[in-house]
């Protein structure tokens, strides 16, 4: 049967990927091309539809009925314009005017990566069936979204969950975004390696000083990379204990390169989460690795675009149910 | 014109008041009692019984078609109960069931105190108008609730927008409630009052040490008595702008006794809103004092039964069109 497909968009700092994806998540028709992030707005505009334009060209475009788009932040769904941090020649990029016109007219959802990834989580992942979740992509830097009432909840400008600048220590380090003590700045990979680095963490041979490398030693015992890890997990904690006492969640899916490191990370994160998740309706709260992997982006944002097509046609269709 | 009504009531740890409301946020007819907070679970419930039944006494009685509560924390709204910390003898006690009973079977909506105040505040106060909102009660302790999407956003269990017990202070002083450097910890009036002291603050004459007096201290210009409405003013930005990088709200309403202090507290409130809320969807938000005073609970409680008839009926009556 020829049902309905989403056209998908993930706009990272170094590539730009796109789909075709059914209903039920599944990527029919792939194209990707990598993000000329240093070059100007209009080149890199052009990638993005050299992209669609290979998704046009498949047999299958007919069925797409609505474009979703999952970009590096900060966005603003309600102007419809974004301006990704690693790609410094898009500041308040009309995106979504630019993708309609690229794609005949075709409705365009936009939300951020961090809302994307949350999409993919609650529709095929680890956040399935959970009415109440947060999701952190926990990288180079640290983001989020939020399910809220069994809905993807993006928030007005497409950036709710932001969890990566939310302040856990008032009087801490400065961060890249003006403020203080934000979890990004204690808990991202760069900051792992800074923090183990700083307490006289000694790299391999190698050389190789990432947060993975930290985790390695961490694994082997290293006292200063267990520690730097264990401080990671603590502002975690704090973090998602404050999503879940703020907006009553049941369930937070980590996933980032910095969620590779495993029970390095997450044997700590349970223990700091029972530090702070500490009032009746929040104990319960549990975290779960992110299953969904690269392809998070793609399915997430094909998820918004489904989860959009069943707002405005005011009842469910079969395949925006299957998001809930 | 004889238009439906919904019973209210605010279940404090003083006293117990109830009002039949009308669908434009009017009470009809009042009653109170004392709560009985040191006795036994059935005294208690004796004295919500007394005031049910001064309300069924009322001529307007038989137009009552549901009953809102609003109550002291914690709250259980999934399991119907509620244990508030100030009527120790209230541990999980059934009050929806046992309040349905006693008012021959209406339905029953329970809430948190915060989350009435914030529905009352949407409804007809400084929230009005807003679709993403956060109000707060910064008194004793502090409370608060949330409007999401133009809609109260109670959480399954009635308790959500609870930002006194997020942490903002990782390695802060110990709060009540087992975590460290909740908002709480910093901002509540006790705690205002505390660092004051601490600090080598004078109470005047009086013997007066309560946050009040510190506020006119401040207003004296005494420097410790400044410092310590700064530091309450720092931790409740940090939460504000916390909520707002989380939810997307646009205003954070501030009431209960510490919202008394005026520019004391407001002031370097926006001042330190501009240190944390740094994201560029976060930037706007603004705050402002509450405006519906001693009332709020019960015209709270009364919204969020009307929200409850709208949410029931799946389209929305006249009345409950006014709650958004």
């Amino acid at each position: 049967m020829d049902t309905d497909l989403v056209a998908a968009l993930d706009i990272g700092g170094t590539k730009i990927a796109g789909a075709l994806v059914d209903c039920e998540g599944a990527l029919l028709v792939r194209a990707q091309r990598p993000t000329p992030a240093r070059d100007g707005a209009e080149a890199v505009m052009r990638a993005v539809a050299d992209v669609l334009a290979e998704l046009r060209a498949s047999s299958s475009w007919g069925r797409a009925r609505t474009v979703g788009i999952g970009s590096a932040g900060p966005v603003d769904a309600s102007a419809g314009t974004v301006s990704p941090v690693n790609v410094p020649a898009w500041r308040g990029f009309p995106l979504v005017d630019r993708v309609a016109a690229a794609t005949g007219g075709l409705p365009v959802v936009l939300v951020g990566d961090g809302v994307a990834m949350t999409a993919a989580e609650h529709w095929l992942g680890a956040a399935r069936g959970y009415d109440n979740a947060l999701c952190l992509v926990v990288s180079t830097g640290v983001g989020g979204g939020l399910v809220l009432g069994g809905k993807l909840h993006p928030g007005p400008t497409g950036n709710a969950g932001h969890i990566g600048h939310i302040c856990v220590d008032l009087d801490g380090d400065v961060c890249p975004c003006g403020a203080r003590g934000c979890v990004e700045r204690i808990a991202s990979g760069p900051n792992i390696a800074r923090r183990a680095l700083d307490a006289g963490w000694i790299p391999g041979p190698d050389g190789d000083s990432t947060a993975a490398a930290v985790a390695a030693s961490a694994r082997a015992g290293d006292p200063m990379a267990i520690a730097s890890y264990a401080r990671a997990a603590q502002a975690l904690a704090a973090g998602i204990a404050a999503t879940a006492t703020l907006a009553e969640i049941d369930i937070a899916v980590i996933g980032g390169g910095v969620a590779g490191a495993g029970e390095v990370l997450f044997e700590p994160l349970r223990r700091s989460l029972r530090d702070y998740a500490t009032l009746s309706f929040v104990r319960h709260l549990t975290v779960a690795p992110a299953v969904m992997g690269t392809d998070a982006g793609l399915v997430g944002a094909a998820a918004a675009a489904w989860a959009s097509q069943e707002k405005g046609a005011g009842a469910p269709t079969p395949q925006a149910a299957a998001l809930r």
